[in-house]
């Protein structure tokens, strides 16, 4: 993998961390904009007891209000693949590339993405694999709850 | 259409004009679950400089956290078609079907919400698009920020 993408990777991971550290669902992301982190989010369901709040979405909603012409120039950064929620917001804004961490523990809308041209790299990482794989199996009812099943 | 649906679109249309009274974006929505409201929300990219709080986000997020079987007897009702952020939200969350108040000023992931088993039902209201025509006639830019164009 290219050593810009494990830079920003890991601050992603960082992100999974700091959440499962509160307590929380260890997923991260970061929104990435020419070279730079402008947004940066973990999953909260448990910290804000929230439905919306995926670690895209966190990530999204911190980097806050941006125009169409900004998100063109944006990669989000994701331990895991990303779920239709997370997905749609990807193709609302029209961000051309993700890269996540793994798609083991869970497979989101990659084709989606896909069809609607977003490029998609997977880093297949045994890191993102292992903080999230350990976590549900010690809360699989939570992590149904997160991902609708 | 039903009296059943005109009402709780009224509540939408209600959490419209609320926003709107704030200097938002005059969407709303409610998610109703066995004929009762548990939910309900409106744009909020003004009032809190977000980027995820679409109406029907925000009315997610105030029903709280939910199990995917409460969901599966629930109806979201919002004024406007939705977006692909907020069809993935409904699709993920296996919510059963949407009544939307309009598609003729934006029309969302109508196809995607059907080929993921989601009814729609249009009630195609003079009101709902009144409210938003008006809105983004003052105010396009914002307004292509809010659907990603």
């Amino acid at each position: 993998m290219g050593i810009k993408h494990q830079k920003f990777m890991t601050e992603a991971m960082k992100e999974a961390e700091k959440s499962l550290n509160n307590g929380g669902i260890p997923i991260g992301a970061v929104l990435v904009k020419n070279g730079e982190i402008i947004g940066r989010g973990h999953n909260k369901r448990i910290q804000l007891g929230s439905s919306i709040f995926h670690a895209e979405m966190d990530c999204l909603e911190n980097a806050g209000r941006m125009k169409s012409l900004d998100y063109q120039n944006c990669i989000i950064y994701t331990t895991l693949s990303p779920c239709a929620m997370c997905s749609g917001a990807i193709i609302l804004y029209k961000i051309p590339m993700v890269v996540m961490g793994e798609n083991e523990n869970f497979k989101g809308q990659e084709q989606y993405l896909k069809d609607n041209g977003v490029k998609l790299l997977n880093l297949n990482l045994d890191s993102c694999k292992k903080i999230l794989g350990t976590f549900i199996e010690s809360n699989l009812k939570l992590w149904n709850e997160d991902i609708g099943i």
